[in-house]
């Protein structure tokens, strides 16, 4: 991968001396940003360009070229990429598009050229995207003319699966005094994914933060794996997120939308900021360019007190802890002011303090206090008379903030062009919204507070399985229509798997009814097992509350004269009454990319309705299973809310262990449902489930 | 109020020759701004400013001077307000802080203030604001130096009781080419207030669009009087709404916080938009600036495919649908591109099409077509090389919207100095994200369909209501500590005021329970009844599922032992007990601001603690009562969901109007509560309930 940042010469197929040639813009982009290498060029007719001699035919070519760049008509880049590899190229970068995002024919040449690639070793980049900069060592190979001037250097790597939508990232740092380490524009990404770009990124010394655009993730696991490898910020905008937005997204990048809750709580279990919005990522990365916010103690500064009051609206909402002063320091404010007409607090007023420089001290006392964790300084000026004290004021913020590393958030409000101008003056970025400032403030501690926390205790012991029953009834089940088993068969695996279970039984005749003895006991619940009846209740397949011997009969033939002769009947299962405690459902499915993903909701109507689930990726600990918890808006009635109790952790524990379990365990298991889990303050039991077999 | 905007002369007072002297400032802002009349000077010693005298005897001063501006210590206002009548002056401007919002002191000067001014017919602005500012005559009164450059004419006014945020909503409109009509900085508002404005801008020929900025909201009522009878769009940020910013907010503009909960109810019942940001309200006058989105049916058109997923997302999550091309229309634009690497469709991502004035045609299409009611256009492009063709572009695609009468949302993409540079070329908003160009369509949408929704009916008739039972209850009931009645007297005003209610009866002695009868029937529930136990079931105060006689003579012995020596105790209330069926809950408070406002929310703990609930300001009636319905997240169950049948409607309108007529006959009553109601599908009742009385 390093030969790919950091070739010694980079040869560019498809220039031609044509006006509308997109290759004379590679050649100018290296050129432009100061490509410390040697740069050779190729086409169908010979030329000159910029200087360079464009070659025909590769054997007037040098054999130590160390990467290619390729942009030419879809049909032509596989013989392009051998002739390369001929020339012992085997960094390539194809700009080219037509491929999987077009047509079957262009999947079919894309087919070719990565078996091609992996048959020799060959690396490449794209198809279909804009290539990639190292904004370090002057690689800049996108076929738009770039503007050097407007892409600064810093510590952003990019890897975006669109080409605009990483410019656009490019211009939005840039205009933000945001540099850029690495750019990377992966195209269809057939060869290099995201996980490759990150494996290098999270050891290169250019880059401080790593923000990702996606509009797929192929292989979820891998990506998550090498997030938890790095020890910078990840900020990942994923999109393509809609029904109506995945047609356009698999033209564009031959993108397969992934599930959306899915990537949310990989996000959240993993510690990558997810960012919805452009505003939002750019912010994001903001933060990460000032000192880390280590705590919730903030200072509000403000020219104006309506501004104050904003502040400090959005710093409740994020849980910020408006620190309040000394007798003594208000005093010393107070003995500033002109008129006396405000009373200093935080959020501090400055009202008709009008001397910038003044401002500084305050600012310096206020970052000394070591219960100040950073500080929101919104200033307000007039552009013509306050432009040059402003420009002292921030440049000194900045000063102060590394000084005392806390952050200071520096929101301006002045004219459109007074903005632009002060940005263009300070290497640090600006916020233009208290809402702005306080969310990055916010990113920031969230950030500061994950690194503190404590890493997962060891994975807990598994239970003591019996899998040759889960085996035997798999094997046994699989000529099943759409592989969902019958409950008697689900109850089994889950008694197989530790699950604490209600007595239960499944009855095949009448007969055997006098039979009903220990544990299994009155009252009863009657179930109809049928492999088609995949809403007993709602079908009048359940009799609850049957109480003795002769209800009990009453309720067997009522099923078996509605029920019996179904195709594919099985038998009536009988199980003891529970009164209902505190329902919940437990769930596990296969997710396409991230494989095993678990699920623990609020039971009941109540809780379908309003959505109350959280997702967790295992293997699951303690840790993680809190964290679900504490994510659900039920948390209160789980944690025991009225005087009531809470419920048994270790019984939801145990359950949600074995559950991912069984998923690991046996890979034909596409989805596992626990529905009703009744859970008391001692204990807990699975009432009902379901499992589906796949492929 | 027209003489405020539109005075032929204008007296400053507090005008010196020092160089901090900020009433300077006023005069040559008037200048600056091109005022259109006459300019007098008044300050403590003589001088000249710009050509005038500085007055210092009133009596050299002419006695047809319209209005006033005084800029000068708290002290020295109140004469100077009295001077001015004396020169019959009624319409001042105090721009003066240093009163209620600083001071016990400061607040007796403005009560002065207030009683004089009312005494003698006065009107006045603020006192501790910037003023107000006419852009159309040059009325420009703040004490900071404006530029009319910088301040562009057009139809937005704004009324801020912030003079900082107020000029940080102008400098914003004009950076996002949003003119401004009329500005006006409330301060304290002690004499004129929101209302006052809003009665004013609704019929001012030049205010299109109404923006408020709010720290408190004193009479809610009387403000949503002003926007319902206005036709013009109003926005509203309302802050002050944390714990964290009443204290600042309160010394800033001697604001009191509202309950934040009902101003979000009275902004979504009247129409009102609210923003929480700075972005959020610049983006909601954008949304007026361009002609409505008359229905859900938008395109998307983008240069960049990654644009088009993200714009997608975006538009999925507003309820837009992205309307399916015809195979024609596709074909044609096949035609046009380049390389054949693009499937056009709904995003269209114009691909390698690179002919700017190509998109016209296309764009020009898509809006004849009927079925497509607005258009978001994301135009990435490169700012050296398509600046020029990029303006025609905007240019005419803001042409062909006005012609189509459809709104078509320009994003652009390009660097930071581009931006800016086409916006001051053009005079309609551009949008920088697909996310704010969207949310500005659904503004506008949802704006438009509010237009078209049927007026609320015909007021309900009210029930058959006893008041003098009402009356005689609250009589006998004003010495109650806290306000709280006992269970009985609530249940008999509920019944009233035609609450259906559950038979119940309250008891004093055993002896009498044998008097059991028709209405009461077993099973009952008994409730003891005293004032200090609120939370009766927590307290063990309740018996639930009484079978017979004896079970009742059991129950009432039980509570008559732990309960009967209270010294509140009043008996033992027995009610007919019924299986619970959907349970809500309604209540009805008192607000400051608002008055009567009733909430309607789901009932249990799961709801308790998803706070799912609605709220409205009576006057009601059906259509509002459905509305609250809608919002909750319960929705589903009240209108039946998985099988099962929703609500009897009549009952819950019954109970609501019943629960807001009582608020309104009683001004002593502060709340009350019906918790639970229980509805079927025919029919319900309420169970149990709370009234508190109070000033």
């Amino acid at each position: 991968m390093d030969r790919l940042f950091h070739p010694c010469s980079v040869l560019v197929i498809g220039v031609s001396s044509r006006p509308e040639n997109l290759g004379k813009n590679i050649a100018s982009n290296l050129i432009e940003f100061g490509f410390e290498g040697e740069i050779h060029l190729f086409g169908r007719q010979p030329g000159y360009f910029l200087g360079h001699r464009i070659h025909t035919d590769f054997s007037s070519l040098p054999d130590d070229i160390d990467l290619a760049v390729i942009l030419t008509p879809a049909a032509t880049v596989l013989d392009a990429v051998k002739a390369c590899f001929r020339q012992g190229i085997t960094r390539i970068v194809i700009e080219s598009g037509g491929f999987r995002e077009l047509s079957a024919a262009g999947a079919e040449l894309e087919k070719e050229l990565v078996s091609f690639a992996r048959a020799n070793g060959i690396k490449f980049v794209g198809p279909n995207g804009i290539s990639i900069i190292n904004r370090h060592n002057g690689l800049c190979l996108p076929f738009m003319r770039l503007s050097a001037a407007e892409i600064k250097k810093g510590g952003l790597s990019l890897v975006s699966q669109s080409g605009g939508m990483a410019l656009t990232y490019l211009g939005l740092g840039s205009s933000n005094n945001i540099g850029v380490a690495k750019f990377i524009s992966m195209g269809n990404k057939s060869c290099l994914d995201e996980s490759d770009y990150l494996a290098y990124l999270k050891d290169d010394p250019q880059t401080d933060i790593i923000g990702l655009y996606l509009e797929d993730i192929q292989d979820g696991r891998r990506l998550l794996s090498r997030v938890a490898a790095t020890n910078k910020p990840v900020i990942l905008h994923k999109s393509n997120t809609s029904a109506q937005s995945s047609e356009i997204a698999s033209s564009h990048t031959a993108a397969l939308a992934n599930d959306d809750q899915v990537v949310d709580a990989a996000c959240q279990q993993y510690g990558i900021f997810r960012a919805k919005t452009f505003r939002q990522f750019i912010n994001q990365v903001k933060s990460f360019s000032l000192p880390l916010m280590k705590g919730d103690n903030l200072v509000v500064i403000s020219r104006s007190g309506g501004h104050a009051v904003v502040a400090a609206d959005v710093a409740d909402e994020y849980g910020f802890n408006l620190v309040p002063f000394s007798r003594e320091f208000t005093d010393f404010i107070t003995s500033h002011f002109r008129a006396q007409v405000i009373k200093p607090g935080n959020p501090l007023d400055l009202g008709d303090l009008f001397d910038i420089d003044f401002y500084i001290t305050i600012l310096d006392q206020v970052l000394q206090r070591p219960d100040v964790d950073g500080v929101l300084f919104n200033h307000v000026f007039q552009p013509d008379l306050e432009g040059e004290a402003s420009l002292r004021l921030a440049l000194t913020i900045d000063e102060l903030s590394q000084r005392y590393h806390k952050p200071v958030a520096l929101c301006i409000f002045t004219g459109a062009q007074a903005v632009n101008r002060l940005k263009r003056q300070i290497s640090f970025p600006l916020f233009t919204e208290p809402a702005e400032g306080i969310e990055a403030l916010a990113v920031s501690r969230d950030y500061a507070r994950r690194q503190e926390k404590a890493m997962p205790e060891d994975l807990p012991v598994r239970g003591n399985y019996d899998r040759q029953v889960v085996t035997a009834i798999i094997e046994e089940s699989e000529t099943l229509q759409e592989g969902v088993l019958y409950l008697d068969q689900v109850l089994d695996i889950f008694r197989a798997y530790d699950m604490p279970l209600l007595p239960y039984r499944l009855f095949f005749s009448a007969s055997s009814l006098a039979e009903i003895a220990e544990p299994l006991t009155f009252p009863l619940v009657a179930k109809v097992v049928a492999g088609s009846l995949s809403h007993k209740s709602d079908a009048g397949g359940v009799r609850l509350g049957i109480e003795n011997q002769s209800q009990l009969q009453q309720a067997y033939d009522e099923l078996m004269g509605r029920f019996g002769l179904l195709a594919d009947f099985r038998g009536i299962l009988l199980q003891t009454q529970e009164k209902s405690l505190i329902e919940m459902i437990v769930g596990g499915r296969r997710d396409e990319s991230f494989g095993p993903v678990v699920m623990l909701g609020m039971g009941g109507i109540y809780a379908e309705i309003f959505q109350d689930v959280a997702l967790r990726l295992p293997p699951l600990d303690e840790v993680l299973i809190n964290d679900m918890i504490e994510i659900l808006k039920g948390a209160p009635i789980l944690k025991g809310a009225r005087g009531q109790s809470g419920i048994h952790r270790p019984t939801l524990y145990r359950v949600l262990y074995s559950l991912a379990d069984l998923l690991a365990d046996f890979p034909v298991i596409k989805q596992i449902d626990v529905n009703p889990l009744f859970l008391s303050e001692s204990a807990g039991f699975v009432v009902d489930g379901r499992i589906m077999l796949g492929k």
